[in-house]
């Protein structure tokens, strides 16, 4: 049983200085707030979300069965980021294809759709705007800034820009920056989604086609990323796709009039289970997410690095942290391993700063930040239970 | 200084049975041979190559400077496997695009070109299209059956296929079979070539294109796959693409004119190293593979799996096995870990077979089969020399 969600809008007129030099103007946020703000405004939490993500990070929307939040086994009355105690907000980021202003809007520029023309965005950039947001909101510092994956970057990224809006920092199975490899991951994506024939240079829209084929192909690659070969192998391992009644249609489990399965040895129809899964996967998010925020969001990934302009040195780039952290790992993340998590625990005990760290035995890969596993959930709870604890 | 090589093919007009139950007939191998084969016939050494390779192993061709063999590092006169002292056998496999029979060549049973149409192979397939094209070659019994990765599999399957008809094999950087996460890589290259518009169901041919963006994409998974993290950190990192003079051309190295790069903040332009890398690996790609012939090798790959009529049990599947057995892995390697080759080095002990195994610390993920590591050679020459001697 969930709570009921309701999404919100807020405009903002001004221009944005964006990190390119190009700024953006008369955009919306969208988002969403669960729990109560305090008389002294000292118990907000902001969730900055990952790629395939939104405000709605927890709760269900009104007469929506399974519309749940993306982080509901984490937020919300009683659940480790208690919505009893903190004024939990979800933020939608710009360029995202979810309600906030995106490349799918108009430019008010032009008239038209933004299209391929959408500023580039950067995790700085989002953190700006959420900054923006929490004024217009009323609210001076954080309790924390909370985020997993691409969230944990906008997290640590807050603690940069802004030292002294939060108290605390959560950064879950993230990275100081994305490796060649991640970015190589990234940059295959993209191609497929700008190779797309339906792609047009990104201004699909006025074409009234999606690059489907290239959206698959990103979606595929990001779920093998996700998740551990263990999982998979557990999950899929080799085995064949469902047995088949004599006419070919999917046999009920345990039916005995299933054929036994053997190979059907073809190139093109699927032989594994787990093709049937990515191809499913990949079928399911061409439907819905956004080929220009797809680029947007996989470049933002590749561009932060805030130790860059520190001579790659992270310890001098986060000097300026004044929060308490919490980081978290997972032990099977190939994706965002452990071993990053270490270099930001690292650069910030270098600073002398405050920081706790959990590295998590999960099989569940990069994926496990989003999945309930008792221990993280332990951790969290712990954690922010002695975050509201601090402020009584 | 590489010795000559000089390609040869023969024409089997003979229907070969394949695993599928479909049968070829009227084909042709690709082969070349190095060395003399002794008057006992006794010194053959069969070399099976992996994806993106050929019958031309070792040495060049007569005026094509550049022209080496995939594994001329490896064979040749004083080279580990000694040319000097064995006489060994190259062989392009069918349903390649090198030479011997694959999709872009006529079907005798239609006259029109197989395109989609070629036979699924298996490398129970190509193995008994090897050991034909050794009996036209008057030779009984191999000394030794050598291949790295798919290579690998093809010696591994000629132990069970074939058990006296070799010595020896030596299996590189292989597996017993494919893990989830290696077919679902195979799934989402296939899933790249097979939606390209340019595929045509695979009958590509006829309309005079070819499936470039799909065979990119593939190529640009494979290549992220063969390499180790470490070793794309250590080339790449997060380098950003060489400067650019005013006018935007590449700038030659330490040119003082040469602008300082910084990120140009596009979606679609190459920011980082890497991406140029792969861009251009996939661009070479595509101007020669075949696009049906990736997903016939993908397929035999992901196929494999000796074990799978015996339940799963590798040990009950390799009691047929005579050979004496060399196995070589790479501890960066995350295509075919070191754990894939123990569980075959686990197998044929269980089975009280004779059997040599080094785990090579070597940077270079899956490709460093191909490359030069002092202890791989190493290991190789004295097996190699061990094998010769027990002729003498």
């Amino acid at each position: 049983m969930s709570f009921i969600a309701t999404p919100q809008s807020l405009h903002f007129p001004d221009a944005l200085a964006l990190q390119s030099g190009a700024s953006i103007r008369d955009y919306h946020l969208a988002f969403e707030t669960y729990g109560t703000l305090n008389a002294d405004r000292s118990n907000a939490v902001l969730v900055c979300h990952a790629l395939n993500a939104s405000h709605h990070v927890a709760g269900v929307y009104a007469g929506q069965a399974k519309s749940e939040g993306w982080w509901d086994n984490m937020i919300g009355p009683g659940k480790p980021v208690d919505t009893d105690r903190f004024f939990v907000i979800g933020v939608n980021n710009l360029g995202s294809c979810f309600g906030s202003t995106g490349p799918m809007h108009l430019n008010p520029d032009t008239g038209q759709v933004y299209g391929a023309d959408f500023p580039v965005v950067t995790v700085e950039d989002w953190v700006n705007a959420q900054a923006r947001l929490l004024d217009r909101l009323g609210i001076r510092q954080l309790a924390a800034v909370l985020g997993g994956s691409l969230g944990g970057m906008q997290a640590l990224s807050w603690t940069l820009q802004y030292p002294d809006r939060m108290r605390h920092a959560v950064v879950v199975a993230s990275a100081p920056n994305l490796t060649a490899e991640n970015i190589a991951f990234n940059e295959v994506a993209r191609r497929a989604i700008v190779t797309d024939p339906d792609f047009h240079g990104g201004h699909f829209y006025q074409h009234s086609v999606i690059p489907k084929r290239g959206l698959r192909i990103a979606r595929m690659i990001g779920h093998i990323t996700y998740l551990s070969d263990d999982v998979m192998n557990e999950k899929f391992g080799r085995s064949l796709r469902a047995p088949a009644l004599p006419d070919g249609s999917a046999a009920p489990e345990g039916d005995p009039a299933a054929l036994p399965r053997d190979y059907q040895y073809s190139t093109q129809d699927i032989e594994f289970q787990i093709e049937s899964y990515l191809r499913y996967q990949g079928d399911k998010f061409s439907e819905y997410f956004d080929a220009n925020t797809y680029l947007l969001i996989t470049r933002a990934l590749d561009y932060f690095d805030p130790a860059r302009t520190h001579g790659g040195n992270l310890t001098r780039a986060l000097a300026p942290v004044q929060a308490k952290f919490l980081l978290i790992s997972f032990t099977t993340d190939w994706r965002f391993s452990p071993q990053r998590s270490r270099e930001i625990v690292k650069a910030l005990l270098d600073n002398r700063r405050d920081v706790s760290y959990a590295e998590i035995d999960a099989p569940h890969g990069h994926d496990a930040f989003l999945l309930d596993d008792a221990r993280y959930m332990n951790v969290m709870r712990s954690y922010f239970d002695s975050v509201a604890k601090e402020r009584a």
